[in-house]
């Protein structure tokens, strides 16, 4: 598999100087669903309902789910953390810890949503997308986020 | 009635179970506008003019009215604090008391209004909506918006 | 099961007369995937790449999914045909054909989307919902919402 | 009440002159509850669940109830009926027929909704604001909100 990734990563190089095309790594639905479902068993095992949202590296909307009990103001505030997380290629805990330390300029910034839930999908070094998470506290749509997340580093291997 | 109510919380769950089609209830105009009117006596006994929103569990308008004297301001304001109410399934007030503790991140959550005055409508532990009111001091329109909140306890009984 | 149906209806009707507390079907998460895996079925039995997303009867979002070849302009148009048909208890069908019929005054309405592909989701005569599809023709997006629409009446048996 | 009513307008007028601010009839909440229950009454008797908004003569909600059974969709559309009504001195229907002769145009005009069920409230030539309905096909909107409208007139005697 490591020569295979290798070449791969040979190829895209090439094609990119060659063409001036490039090659991009990309989010599937599928994977979406299996991150969706690695964060919903996260979300039921801390016995919380929350809303995921999964957005693709144009931060455009692939998988969406609410869980029976989740409140209504998650719905944007999950995709707004994962649109958060892709067009600033970062945790929005990043952004949180920031407005906590009083840079209250970042709230200007509308597609920053500065509470933690909000993680980038990273593959091979590529951001090809990302999930929000929303109905917990900060911490707990974190670490349902994270569980998400986590998916791609079996899928890499 | 208990026994009723006991039996229908039975069906509530069996239905849940069997076809995956909840039960809920849900919030009439009647009730909304006997919220209102408690309301608006609260109002009148402090002698302020009000404007009171009332939505439904899906946070859309039921009932809308604004006293006499009451700034144009307080309409929109009114409405966004019931639609807070209902979309985060708590008083406005533990936003407010957030927002002036310094927690300034929840300004970017576009639905939350992080003043006094909206609460949730709840009926045996459902929400059902939220009452908004506008027009006093935050802490007038929390008692105001009490009063109408409260009606439901009568209603329960 | 037929008799606890017809409870739980009598105790709807008594409810809503005592409290002035109604009571109404919900759709759930688990619901809403059924419905989402027959729409999809559907939709690759076509060979068409759609987005689908699935509202409560509050117009609110409970799921969504984009196909992997899926146009970025259907998620907005799919989400809207499914406020639309709920919004206004109806198919989109039935507007896309006033409009075709000359009825332009309905462009006037930010809520309507008048291309077929919505169809409201009704269980035991309640709108618990609707499911809205984009990516294929309207008739094709239409067949597709349809199959997943359709699945309410093997739960309701 | 007719020498009061001559001596008031002969009050209007002097004070314009005079001190060039004018007076102006204005709608209070007390009339608009009025306005709604005649309206209420009336889709009642018709047998339709329809929203009922009313709107001061700055075009601003000072009244909105929702019956029951009513569509989601005619939340917007029962208060842009009754802002089109205010802001272009008219009924809706005066639209709704130019539309319906081909003049598109008007659909680019964002305060225009172009069905019959907005009816301007008038007293005693004053335009003190509008009634908006929707629920029922455009006519019955129509008679219902003119059911409402028409209180002006026993107000006046």
């Amino acid at each position: 598999m490591k020569i295979i990734k290798l070449l791969s990563l040979a190829i895209l190089f090439t094609g990119a100087i060659y063409g001036q095309v490039a090659t991009k790594h990309a989010i599937t639905l599928e994977l979406a669903k299996k991150i969706a479902v690695a964060a919903e068993n996260k979300a039921n095992q801390m016995n919380i309902d929350v809303v995921i949202a999964i957005v693709d590296d144009g931060g455009n909307l692939v998988y969406f789910e609410r869980m029976n009990g989740a409140q209504l103001g998650s719905i944007k505030v999950a995709k707004k953390k994962a649109v958060s997380a892709i067009f600033f290629k970062r945790p929005t805990k990043a952004y949180q810890e920031r407005v906590a330390g009083g840079n209250n300029a970042l709230l200007s910034v509308d597609e920053i949503l500065p509470f933690e839930g909000g993680a980038p999908l990273v593959y091979e070094n590529n951001y090809i997308g990302a999930i929000g998470v929303s109905g917990g506290t900060p911490e707990q749509d974190g670490i349902i986020a994270e569980a998400g997340a986590k998916i791609l580093e079996e899928v890499a291997k």
